[in-house]
């Protein structure tokens, strides 16, 4: 039987300010993202969204951004490969906090926002992230974008690299995700963005904005856990997997570090 | 042979910001208490700190304070006991990140500045502190002003505590430090700060301002690593330990958590 | 006719993070207090809710607080007299700066949160504040607690002073809010809130818990903005207004500093 | 007889943080750029140096920069032209709160690190920041480095804008400075950095580093207030002006905003 693991962020509250987060998509998904606070989080978010993830019988990952609150981590900034490491390490050992006070283990990292998307065409970059992972403990999943750089130096470092895509993101020929600025760059239709996601994860291919077929690997999909119809969409698609034989299910099984 | 063991901070530069931290300290003290990013110290200060404390084969400390970079953690903040552990908790994290990135374990976790004061006096805030320890691990030493609110916490919780005590601070009747308003808070002179390290280490007791002999524990003694004549003081002290056939060591050796 | 002002704060969102701020109710309001940068709001938020408040007719303040965005500046931190002149400056001066790009005029400051509580009763924290608004312009109004130190410091010091009462908080028989760790701080009831209203505008006195008619000068009203009843309440308020013959209106009307 | 500016960056302190800064250099500059606290300084630091310059008769600018107190604003970020836009107009407003309490004008804005070097090049950006200080006030001089986007963009808003040119920089031919990454970027020799900025000064050209003479504006120049020899160089410049009688006097002589 088919297997796919289903992501979603998480806690990116901040103090006095509530995200629109779903709680109820946690029943849902295999493995959440939990911000680190320094693009969103903060100590007493991390702490609440750790207890929420284990009750729900969800695998945790950190999900490291760039230092800029205002920005929400999704502005580009110019920091050094050694800075991205050094960022990293810090974000996954402040979440570690957490889980070891639950007594958890982290499954998996996955880079926020510019972040992610940088590491995903820099290949300097891409490798002192996979490097701060690797360190920490070569035991941790790298959620990376499909076929990216980052994916790429994940595997190369040795460590176990999940091949991430997106349900509601339509895709161009060379693989790589249509820029939010294209008019087309999302999917609103959730039959659309469903059938896009088995394609995916049976045949391992997505058509492209050009009408091109094109290889992918889908080893998780990310979904969004904000939003009203977050929750509506989460259980569409686990009803569409279910009949198409596809399990949810996290990467790793109770391995990861402590 | 009697043991005791000398601490310092360090790592509490920021960015561009260089404290006048001296390096050479780190050849003297058994002990470095290291700055995890709220009230001073960065990602790449804590990286490059810890590895400077190892290769000075220094035991390292998490040094965990209040989210006021501007204020140094020198001002006290209300915050809930909850915030208390969970920004420790999220520290002591951030810090055990880098200290896993080169196999190293942490030995103990010292609060600075307002924290550590706080903590002093309030149990609620002390009790906290030292849960937020021992849910991260039960052999990580508690650092803690003698005799304090935050000692009596530790002990209690069955963590390893060390009664810490100050080389050029005097002390009240009471066995609390004189406060920093008062003129005699400090002792300048290094024969006088020598001589009341010695009579702690060595008789357990301290002279108050009011001339009265006060029992003590001692040990853990902080010295401070910047000002331009921290090396000569650490030196002076040690040599001073020497003829008093006291040992320089610390806490634990080897045993913390990783 | 009587007059009264009516305030509520605004601006305090940050980067991708709402607050549920209702702008229906600028059509209500006389004043509002604009979030500084400090404990809530950022410059696009700033820029944007100066633009919204000239739209709407309304008189611009500002709404300094703490430098604890986590916090939302509601926690006391003990800050110095001169760092409280200081960051009211500042933010005083960055709210004047999107002002002056619109062309228009600040009439009040309204320190936020913890600072405002604490100067209500701190007179050296008072003064520094009253100090720093003075030092901008002697014509800007401060909005203090009615009959608070703050208060005082600002008459003393010659600044126009509008005393603040709350709609919706119980009082205390020597004039101070009932503290929000009370079960009866607040008040629930939108018509025994608009009746106690009334009677500080038209008698000047409120009943204490204790059931004591207490003597209060009422200048200006705060009402919130934010919550789901928030536009109905400021709607039934000002028809009570009405059907009591008092106006509500600002305190000055376009002669603050530019 | 001819005149140039000599301006030098200040307040670039942050709370315990304390930089080399020179403050005799104060006694040669005629102007200087004030950090406005996103990349440096503080709101005490800026009240204590804004005093520091008018003690020395020196004419203040804001320096404003881009939100990274970490990087200290030297890491480019994505921020868009509004963004910029809305952190200029708040960088000027704080720092001229503070002006405004010593009952002094601002004369000048120069952006600091990467959003002076992003507005160099980016028509954009710099016209968002040029309409951000025109905004606050058509008066305000706009330092912008020589024959750059920004100082275009100053000139089609009609703001009284002066090109600025470095002491100890190389030139490349087409009037850009040298990459700090190459390694003739930096003039390390006195008597060549000197003789560069006279012949910029009285004729108006600079030898590239491939030995070409390319036209240049130098309204004003740009040495360092901090590094051991920052207060010698000053006193050397000075000297070699009175020299070649070229006298140092600010842009603007009083007739900045308030």
């Amino acid at each position: 039987m088919l297997q796919v693991d289903l992501n979603c962020d998480m806690g990116e509250s901040f103090g006095r300010y509530k995200l629109s987060e779903q709680k109820d998509i946690l029943t849902y998904v295999s493995s959440a993202n939990i911000a680190c606070g320094f693009h969103a989080g903060d100590p007493t978010v991390m702490r609440e969204t750790v207890q929420l993830a284990i009750e729900n019988d969800v695998k945790i990952g950190a999900h490291p951004g760039l230092p800029d609150l205002n920005g929400f981590g999704r502005r580009e900034m110019a920091i050094t490969a050694q800075q991205a490491y050094d960022i990293v390490v810090y974000q996954i050992g402040a979440l570690n906090g957490f889980l070891a006070s639950f007594n958890e283990r982290m499954q998996h990292v996955k880079p926020h926002g510019a972040l992610y998307n940088m590491a995903a065409n820099d290949q300097e970059l891409a490798t002192a992230i996979a490097q701060a992972i690797y360190d920490i403990s070569p035991r941790l999943v790298l959620y990376a974008l499909s076929g990216s750089e980052l994916a790429k130096a994940g595997e190369k470092m040795g460590l176990p690299t999940a091949h991430e895509v997106f349900a509601d993101r339509t895709y161009q020929s060379d693989g790589t995700l249509t820029s939010r600025k294209e008019n087309n760059a999302l999917i609103t239709d959730r039959e659309q963005a469903v059938s896009q996601v088995i394609k995916m994860v049976t045949e391992g291919k997505v058509i492209s904005t050009q009408k091109i077929a094109v290889p992918l690997k889908a080893d998780t999909i990310c979904i969004h856990g904000d939003g009203e119809h977050a929750v509506d969409f989460a259980a569409y698609i686990t009803d569409s997997f279910q009949k198409h034989n596809i399990q949810i299910a996290a990467i790793q099984k109770g391995e990861g570090n402590k």
